[in-house]
């Protein structure tokens, strides 16, 4: 193993500096300083050149780093020069979105199997994938699955997580409104959209409390109903 | 003004404790102490205690917390007591599923907004919703919107994002996988699928490479294809 371990947090802010030298490159920008990186990606300076450094890249002092180069490095350390394969488990609303959007297979994450337990939608396609019954996931000659999404009701979301952990499937992207648990070795990221919006509301809560109770509060641009 | 400004991190954590009381309370448990808060919701008990003190609840020594009663301080707190209007604008497959998931309304998040662009859509119904046109978000006869969410291709996210600001909106979910900026006093969250894959596949290839160039790793439980 000749690549150091990066930190889980350097991790989770690759993709975002990768979001931002792509826009600069379609913008026609070739490099970019640390400063410039960190102000369009929304963290600080010292972060963004300590998050580069894992990947062996320290920039050129007074130029910065080379766009290209650096996408080039950020996109093979996330292992996104190969196509990774993604299986959806549960059909309902939100997984028939997911397998549908197209910026899936657009930035290499193919969808390579979808499972569910309802006979009636076992067996009917969807973008281009059948429908495999879950009993069927981990199955020799079914497809290789790298991620897993599972997009069930939180009844049924760490049996999901089993079988998808049972199947060989080490990372898994979770939207069950649930808490599941999965053994050491394998990443779990949870995307819970009721979570993001009990946030948001206690935010719009507190502002509206501030207006209504607070003559003094500053006037806003944006008009208020 | 009498309640303190919850800290940003605090505020992000308040969910996952309600969550997790929820579940408990769903068990017919009525009291939990901070370690076992801690450990469901899967952060440390003094950050338990410290999170809930800005509550104004600090639990019983020797009983803990009362389940029931800590989950309305959070319900309130987050201002779930009260419905909570929220629009979404973009009506593509995951607009429409966000727009279908009747998760939302069940926990307090009526969509009380839909709006498109597109003349094919506009004036179609859409889960009890009519959708209307993008030009009549704000307009005086129009829903009260809380939270607006951004389920749109990122080419138009930024100018969906101005148009909710001057409508008065000031929490915003994006999901659009670009970077929007909005002014002071709105806050934003940002849920990147592509980046929560970006992130998986660093772990994914990462256990493969460990897998490949190391013959001492040990062996994993879980089968492998």
């Amino acid at each position: 193993m000749s690549l150091p371990r990066i930190p889980d947090a350097t991790v989770g802010r690759l993709p975002v500096y990768l979001r931002v030298l792509t826009d600069l490159d379609g913008a026609g920008v070739t490099t970019v300083s640390s400063e410039q990186l960190a102000d369009l990606a929304g963290v600080n300076a010292a972060k963004v050149r300590k998050d580069l450094s894992y990947l062996g890249t320290y920039g050129t002092r007074g130029v910065g780093y080379g766009v290209d180069y650096l996408r080039f490095e950020i996109s093979s350390r996330l292992g996104l020069a190969t196509a990774t394969g993604v299986a959806i488990v549960g059909l309902g609303n939100l997984g028939r979105a997911l397998a549908s959007h197209r910026g899936f297979a657009d930035r290499g994450f193919p969808v390579v199997g979808l499972f569910d337990v309802d006979d009636a939608k076992v067996g009917t396609e969807l973008a281009g994938v059948t429908i495999a019954h879950l009993d069927t996931l981990g199955a020799p000659d079914g497809p290789a699955v790298a991620i897993g999404v599972i997009a069930t009701p939180a009844a049924v979301a760490q049996d999901v997580a089993d079988r998808l952990v049972a199947a060989g499937v080490r990372a898994i992207l979770d939207f069950a409104p649930t808490l599941i648990s999965v053994p050491a070795g394998v990443t779990l990221r949870k995307v819970d959209l009721a979570l993001e919006l009990q946030v948001l509301s206690y935010y719009h809560h507190r502002d509206h409390a501030l207006d209504a109770d607070d003559p003094a509060a500053p006037s806003r641009s944006a008009p208020t109903r």
